[in-house]
């Protein structure tokens, strides 16, 4: 199976190539935030590097969020618009688990954040078992001490914390062991190799990104609009 | 400190744009052997997307063998001709050390191997300490057979076993665990963050691949004058 899987859900862009547990190429580049203005030429580079065509792929994975809003809305237009185009399977990973699948230590739990701004984060628990993260907590947007409330069980347990800021590091308990390798940034290698066996694929239409909070815009309208449905920023007409 | 690491030690060309901690861009691809065409392309590549200019580098980092005899005569001539050029410090690190760095479980026993072929391999034994691998036993050009033997007294430990092919792993002692994501291909990116603060830096002119066997034409030639010093391959006049 030939695989394209990206990642643009924070400031690394990352994408990678595979043909079954094979990496073929992979580029992770942390230095500009013009994801929409990068994404496709380096994916078209490493292509070319593998001497494959679009048409030579099965699927796309792709990390659909949390994560910054435009990123997210980046890589999962761009999966979105070529799993259709080329009639293949599209699978969508969470972006705080494709951090989480850089630690392959059984047993480990392992809390990746990213920095949500105002001392709140997107963050979500995992332990590692059979080599991949699975879900202990799941995946939200929360103020970081909501969050160390929520951690406070695990206190007796190491941690391994991944995150590519370090604004609330200072913050967390001694028990976390924070990363500073290539380990906190996402690898869309491994996001390939994860992905590619993932059941059921995703509905390539109703494929949205993983938010997880509202934008400023819909909070604001909703505070004006409290009567209406949650779900109906986009006024009804 | 702004960085260029590079790994060409085998199949796998890693090459990574590091200022400081920061991992600015990496790119890691396996889809080809022609590293001498390919190299300085992506160096190249890497640097522009990073904004740099040859000359903005303070260091380069390296490594410099055991592995294919071309594979680290190409990045160890291109690290030594961009060192002297700029003028700027040069660092080699162990191939095999490097793929150790892929690890950071504290404590843990890390077995880097490559195939030498005839049953032989490249390898040695660390252990993770303070993040990064230690020597336990040595880099050495071996017989999969001494090998194991020189590993039994750590029978009662966990080993990570690090291979980009398998093709001994069927004669492992079942303590091993071989890691088949991407933790099995160098990082140039690990490489230039470890690399960047090593001590002493190397005597540019004198630098030269860690071949750790001979070639077979060397090997030939001793079978041929044993009476000749072992380093003299080339015939003295």
């Amino acid at each position: 199976m030939k695989v394209l899987a990206l990642d643009t859900s924070n400031r690394p862009l990352s994408i990678a190539v595979l043909e079954d547990a094979n990496i073929l190429a992979t580029t992770t580049t942390t230095t500009h935030q013009k994801h929409a203005q990068y994404l496709l030429p380096i994916i078209n580079d490493l292509m070319v590097d593998c001497g494959f065509q679009p048409a030579d792929l099965d699927r796309i994975v792709v990390a659909y969020g949390p994560g910054s809003y435009t990123g997210i809305r980046i890589a999962t237009a761009t999966a979105k618009v070529l799993a259709f185009t080329l009639g293949i399977d599209l699978v969508g990973v969470s972006s705080l688990q494709t951090l989480a699948l850089n630690v392959t230590t059984e047993g480990q739990l392992v809390n990746p954040m990213f920095d949500a701004r105002n001392q709140n984060l997107f963050t979500g628990l995992y332990r590692i078992k059979n080599g991949v993260p699975e879900v202990v907590i799941p995946d939200q947007h929360v103020e970081l001490s909501d969050w160390l409330a929520q951690l406070a069980k695990y206190q007796d347990e190491s941690i391994v914390g991944l995150a590519d800021a370090n604004h609330f590091t200072n913050d967390l308990p001694n028990t976390f062991t924070m990363i500073d390798n290539l380990d906190n940034l996402p690898q869309a290698a491994n996001l390939g190799l994860y992905g590619q066996h993932l059941t059921p694929v995703q509905d390539i239409d109703a494929f949205v990104p993983n938010y997880l909070r509202l934008t400023k815009a819909e909070a604001d309208w909703q505070k004006l609009h409290p009567e209406e449905d949650s779900n109906s920023y986009v006024e009804k007409i």
